[in-house]
């Protein structure tokens, strides 16, 4: 990252250029955050702390659904409905990888084609890590660059594998869940501690022969969520349908969302909510750094595999060892 | 838990009872385990060390399927089946909480009839804690505590929610996901990280007129299976069909079982996948000891609570304040 803060007082002209919306200074930011090197996760820090205070002014907002569900197809007509209110939108994806292969188990998805010709629009691919919790750290940097670079709207997509929903539920203020109509009881079953986490649910390819269908699953699920309890932001999540390919129901959404954020600032559990996340935030970080920390530095590696060994060969409960090794942290 | 250990050599008396195959034993040592005082976990571990000879002699077990696909019917079935062969059979169970509320999403289920009134069957509730990690270190416990009783065949059921198969694929020795014929596409998608953890996949209720759909199902699974890398095994998944109902298809998901089980001793993967599995317990044993020693030592509290003010008035990043703190803890 050499090129990075070459100037004279080289951060703040970065950070100047950053806070005008210059694309090119946010892509390289980001690329910067996201690097596994000390010396770029040093610089990364000192930018980020110096942006701080021109963060937090977007709306941020999380977008789910199975895959097969059309969530691409939703996100560029969605987004394009946003732009052509000349909002400046920007979207990032979290896409935990299979935790046996490493790789995405979904193959290359269908970019958002309008979307991205749009000059208001920023679209950033997925950000690898070794971790879903690494990946989360750098989305969540991505979002605050993105908001001093003047972006109104965050989009944070995720695909429903794992935890990865609970993830990106945590760091944005409205939490959108796509779904299909039709698809039965066990994706109902799946989903349901999905639905909880949802400020809104929309019924997806609402079109053709499948919109009868839609709206009956909009009756449904409307009734299925009042089944749990009402959220701490005293929000009570709606339903609607939506068509991507024939745009309907698309101003809608955006209609459902700015009467949650008008909600929600009202009763200041909008604010509330975003403290929580911070906090959040700084005790997955400890977490995340204790780990790092620990295990490579070789002091503690050198107890830890001789730890290993005695657990390889029966001597000691693994839970015992790991007591051991706290033990000598602590002291 | 003044009841343990009362004799005069009450740990060895105790320990004896368990080795004996005492139920009741059995029972008090998992709940002895599952107590969060600090004087029943020095007691609980020194109980564990002492079993540990005793410990790893028996099958592990992992079921999953989505609510719905007939888990607990197919639990009562199969496990009749392995108790009629004369084996002591142990049914654990990991039900993750949803993350919102705390308690449990899917509510009083069906437990197993027939298996819970046979002798040789022992079955015991889900283990509670603060985290699905927590719940893991007591299954892990109990599976031991199990193997020290006796129990040949230990089985771990989960419910198809967030992390919590991922967790059980990392104690067992086979997993098998149970699945019903005909869920469509989206379902398929959805279970494509957990069908590349199985070792087997079972299509339930294929009885009446679903059984056509359910060797449909089997064919196209088999198919599916076959798109992934081939395990670290080296053994090659299977899927069976089966009617708890009318008791059909329950011996031969055994026979598989027990094919999986010559395999991979023959070329030695069992004894590595445990290997394995034990080191990933002390590696995660220290990451939630770590978080707990942090979080109740009033050295750190303060400091991490002097952290959150500055976060929540904006003063600091997150990701900068754990920063700090880690400074402090390991300097």
């Amino acid at each position: 990252m050499k090129h990075v803060f070459k100037q004279k007082s080289p951060l703040k002209q970065f950070v100047s250029e950053l806070l005008s919306g210059n694309t090119v200074t946010l892509a390289r930011a980001i690329t910067l955050c996201e690097s596994q090197k000390t010396a770029d996760r040093k610089k990364a820090n000192d930018l980020l702390q110096e942006i701080l205070p021109h963060t937090g002014r977007s709306l941020r907002i999380g977008i789910t659904g199975s895959p097969g569900v059309g969530k691409s197809t939703f996100i560029d007509a969605f987004g394009k409905s946003l732009t052509s209110l000349g909002k400046k939108v920007s979207v990032l994806a979290i896409d935990p990888s299979s935790a046996k292969t490493k790789g995405s188990i979904l193959g290359d998805r269908t970019r958002m084609e309008e979307l991205s010709k749009d000059p208001l629009a920023f679209i950033r691919p997925t950000a690898t890590g070794n971790s879903l919790g690494g990946v989360a750290d750098k989305t969540r940097e991505a979002i605050l660059l993105c908001e001093a670079a003047g972006y109104e709207i965050i989009i944070v997509e995720t695909v429903g594998v794992g935890q990865s929903e609970t993830t990106v539920r945590g760091m944005v203020d409205f939490f959108l869940l796509l779904q299909l109509a039709g698809a039965g009881d066990e994706l109902q079953g799946i989903k349901k501690g999905i639905m909880e986490m949802a400020d809104g649910l929309v019924i997806t390819k609402a079109d053709g022969e499948n919109e009868k269908r839609a709206r009956q699953a909009q009756t449904e699920f409307q009734h299925a969520l009042h089944l749990f309890q009402p959220s701490e932001l005293g929000w009570t999540p709606k339903v609607l349908t939506c068509s991507a390919l024939e745009k309907k129901g698309i101003d809608e959404i955006w209609k459902l969302i700015e009467a949650f954020h008008s909600f929600t600032t009202k009763n200041k559990s909008f604010r509330k909510n975003r403290d929580r996340q911070n906090l959040s935030w700084f005790h997955e970080s400890i977490d995340s750094l204790l780990k790092r920390d620990i295990f490579q530095s070789s002091k503690y590696s050198t107890k830890i595999k001789s730890m290993e060994k005695k657990i390889s060969s029966g001597k000691i409960m693994p839970s015992l060892a790991a007591d051991e090794i706290l033990k000598m942290l602590l002291k």
